[in-house]
């Protein structure tokens, strides 16, 4: 199986940290593809960013598509693109927020989330009603630290991060952690035994619900919003864009 | 006052008929602008369309808030980029989805939608809840007409509206009509007299609002998730579009 | 245009106030009537007010529906009579907490209400609920003033509403404040300026919303629960409401 | 016990018939005055009529307390006035449509309610939520008689209501039958027996609730917004519903 | 009448209380049989509990039909086996956390819960969702006392509930206090006393529920899934619960 | 990896079928162990069976966790017993209507449930809300089977079921089928075919999910209410459940 990750910035470290921890738990059968778009924000951290990541991530779906992907990952918390990308996959596309917050209803009662900054803590709670997993959230925490501040040597973040965990826990009296950035990943287990609670990834968790759904030959349905996008003209610089 | 209304579409004809619109009921001393982006869809029909709308609607706030404009109004029933724009616009800017729901909670106890394709009910749907209007909305209904049939001379898309009203209407027993696509914004009066009861154009509705606000006073506030983006870099052909 | 105001209590320093707040937003060709009915309670601050100033409120209806009004604004934060107006009101009908709410959830992902008594926090919450704007009211907070404490030359009522909303913003970590009474009306610029974000007043903002739907003909619907009331006999003090 | 039943309508064979049907199903030891108040509608037929039942009715509970009256029911399905009655009681206040309501969800999982006239409908919906008893009505069906059709000797309305019960019964798939209006509360054994199903009538499921209240000493809570009103001048007409 | 009141623990000096307390506020003609199942846990503190207390309840239910009981009340506040009693039972089954829900927001606009682990706090909101009573939930406290610390002779039960109680209702706002265990049956008006507020009783609320159905003759509807269990073969040590 | 299938049922012809069909999608690595209880209904159609296959339920999860299994699937589509069993256990557990229904909202904007009897439709509308699922649903459809009509050779059901499949999609214009039964895991395949849509089968669906969450290490939280039951003792027949 090929299953392809996109990170939806194009920070080339963080997607390699991605594909690394994707690959460790990935079935044995699966090939992992950790990529970032060819165009599109450093990081995420506004409505403006994640809307503009959204042509590069469509870019990537569709060379996936040439390129026989059974399965797309979107590696961002805000889960851009998600439906446009539906809509152009022929296989199973998941969110990471998407993903974590499923895995996060199926061990727990509720879950708190951890985030980078507090003006993304929205964009979680749209998600989880979204998604319908808001009866299970209780509350988004930020840990005021920039998404690219997890890529820096020497960073502090991980203590921040392993911190603000501990609090929302206590805190909000929950049973588990969802960890709100792609950029976490890999603390996801130190965290989890630093506060002797469940702490979920979304990009392992994105990685199995994928292949679990190509294993049962699930594939968007194509009944009705996510049907392929009609044929049609693209004007100026989003020409390429054009379906026929 | 200037006013901005983007149709986020490349069909000029749709837009001259919306910016017709709009003046007819615009105050005196408003000045109303209405523009197309320079690039992406013909028509916005899909998630994918709608995604690829963004860009070109985040240029042309760029641009008005260089030539101080007051206030924006976004022309598709999907409320593209709404978010995004409000992050980087110093006015207002309104849906025309969230401007016409909201009219219609004010003047009935429910309401029916009809749009053009099926695929999009969905987007609908969605913005009700994000809006608040869930409550109020009966249904959604398609006349599965393409968008540009609407600006297709010889068309018989009027007749087909107001039939798909007029059944709504009574199959909803709902108390007024909200149109579903902003080309659809000309039909308004005369399908208001045909079925019997209110009808809800958004372009007029959107209109009245920004200018509700700026006389008020009121613009988007800039403490939580629609604070201006942070600066960062934009890789590739979206390099553009990086916030100093 | 001729746009009636019902002040729904009886404290006519309060009206004028109203009035006078109204005529500053009003458009050039709007004609505000302020009034307080002949007959209620000098402020409004349980059900049992609420229920009893209504008589009054109909009152005013049936006077200006004979005086050929446009449209009405019911400016107490409790939207009294509201849907009974409606009925008997060609033109549109709007309540000032229906109006502020509306406006806020425009500008911010989410508000404060700040309000007088805390016995009326619930029926602020019920309103919320009922126009499908509890999703962005984070809270509902009292500064136990009376309503009429507003109205006491050298009060202290400014410092202590300024300070609430402040307090409000900060707990709730909400983008804005909607000020609950009408007798705040006079205070709204300068407490946004005092407390740095916007401060929505229902009076102005129902105001721009019944100019609006006038200019773009938008009368409450007929269809449904807000028809004309049937013609029948009342009893009592209050036959002279019976319909004929 | 002394248990006083306001029907706020002026319709005395009514009111009888509520007195009558009541005495059936009170326990030995409770008395039960059914009144009609000195003014106000002949009929409840929309919020216009409902609003200016109030003052009646509260005029009722101010006499109820001066006699010792120990509970009471608002005996018109759109429980008019029970906030403000709450207020002014020492006693337990309960409407039919909240007892109804109630009582149908102990014994079914989903209930339908029958009501006259289709312009009432919205209102059952709405204290259907307000009473969380949203999630167990299937639907609201109206029979098109007008209320005092069911005071007409020779009325056809009997058989019209038991066709709509047996209708919405098979329609709904719902376990059992609310009727949606005091005037019914005669019909109630009978149509349960033609239909084969429980049906449930708010006067006698009111009267249980009171008695049930009073035998176990709960009274309405005077912490929150249905404190006793404060004291306060009422003007003109209203002048003696001031409270001291 | 007679009526079962079914404690699913099987300690008795728990049930004998829940007897006695019933008995006071019992109809003259209501006899109260108290009993506990043969089979099950001596107290219900998790979802393991509690399931394993169902088989016991289901027995009660059986014998007491054979006995010709009127109707039941489930007296643990998880209301265990509820809709399986109903299945099986000619007349009104209730359990103490519905009934003392329903009371409560009778009486008051919101409720807190007080009850006795932490652990079981998750059932008694999923109990406020499934009738209906989330909205009036303030919040459910647990006083960290084990079920059977309320039937241990000296033991500080009684003033550790009555302190959670006081702080509840300040830190809530709430109207009114719901006990959260049938073990507090005999606290309720001395603590009413103590705090200053209504409190509400599951055990007694319920005996006046059932009492009210059976006096206006409405028993569970078997047109839905509550109508009786189909006959089937049962296997192994539960071959005595076969329906045939 | 040890995954045990607990079929609630005792009908072997049904546990036989599920582990055949769970192996067809486990992963080689994964030994599935089917089982039935050996206590407990021949079939589960009502709240009463559903009850009475809990204690068999938790039997096994004892003898499980003694025979180091490493997780669970409750196969029976009201997934019995799913809390205390989480209790019980120290890997995962997931129902399969749980497991099906988010699988289902991975792949579409909306599901149907297809089921046997008419009187279990609630208890899959309570599950969909338990799980956050009931914004994904739109209706549950019954085939009037009995369950172990399934089982009959020579049985229609096979026919039955895809034409209620085939109508649930039209009438509900839903994206895709959830079958609500375990003992239509072998149908799943067939009906996509025939009805051209994505069919989602609870039972592989359950199966890669428990896999999923043991590979990513993840188990339910101890923290909360699923924390291991408290020691006490046990009565009557139910004695051997004591927990020590």
């Amino acid at each position: 199986m090929k299953l392809k990750i996109i990170n939806p910035n194009t920070t080339q470290s963080m997607t390699d940290k991605i594909g690394q921890c994707a690959r460790t738990v990935a079935s044995p059968d699966t090939r992992i593809i950790a990529v970032s778009p060819r165009m599109g924000p450093a990081s995420i951290e506004s409505h403006y960013d994640e809307a503009l990541s959204v042509p590069g991530i469509l870019e990537e779906i569709r060379l996936g598509e040439a390129d026989g992907v059974d399965g797309y990952v979107i590696a961002c918390f805000g889960d851009p693109g998600l439906y446009a990308a539906r809509e152009m996959a022929r296989g199973p596309v998941i969110g990471i927020a998407e993903a974590a917050m499923h895995m996060a209803s199926l061990i727990g009662t509720s879950f708190s989330v951890v985030t980078t900054l507090a003006r993304t803590c929205n964009i979680a709670w749209h998600l989880a009603e979204r998604y319908g997993m808001e009866r299970f959230c209780r509350n988004v925490h930020a840990c005021d630290l920039p998404v690219l501040e997890l890529e820096r040597p020497g960073s502090d973040a991980r203590r921040i991060i392993t911190e603000s965990c501990r609090q929302a826990l206590a805190q909000d009296r929950s049973d588990c952690i969802v960890l709100g950035c792609a950029g976490m990943t890999d603390l996801c287990e130190e965290i989890s035994e630093a506060i002797g609670a469940p702490v979920i990834d979304g990009v392992v968790s994105a990685v199995k619900m994928v292949e679990s759904l190509v294993a049962i030959r699930l594939r968007t349905s194509k009944r009705g919003d996510w049907a392929r996008p009609l044929p049609k003209a693209y004007a100026g610089m989003l020409a390429p864009f054009a379906i026929n």
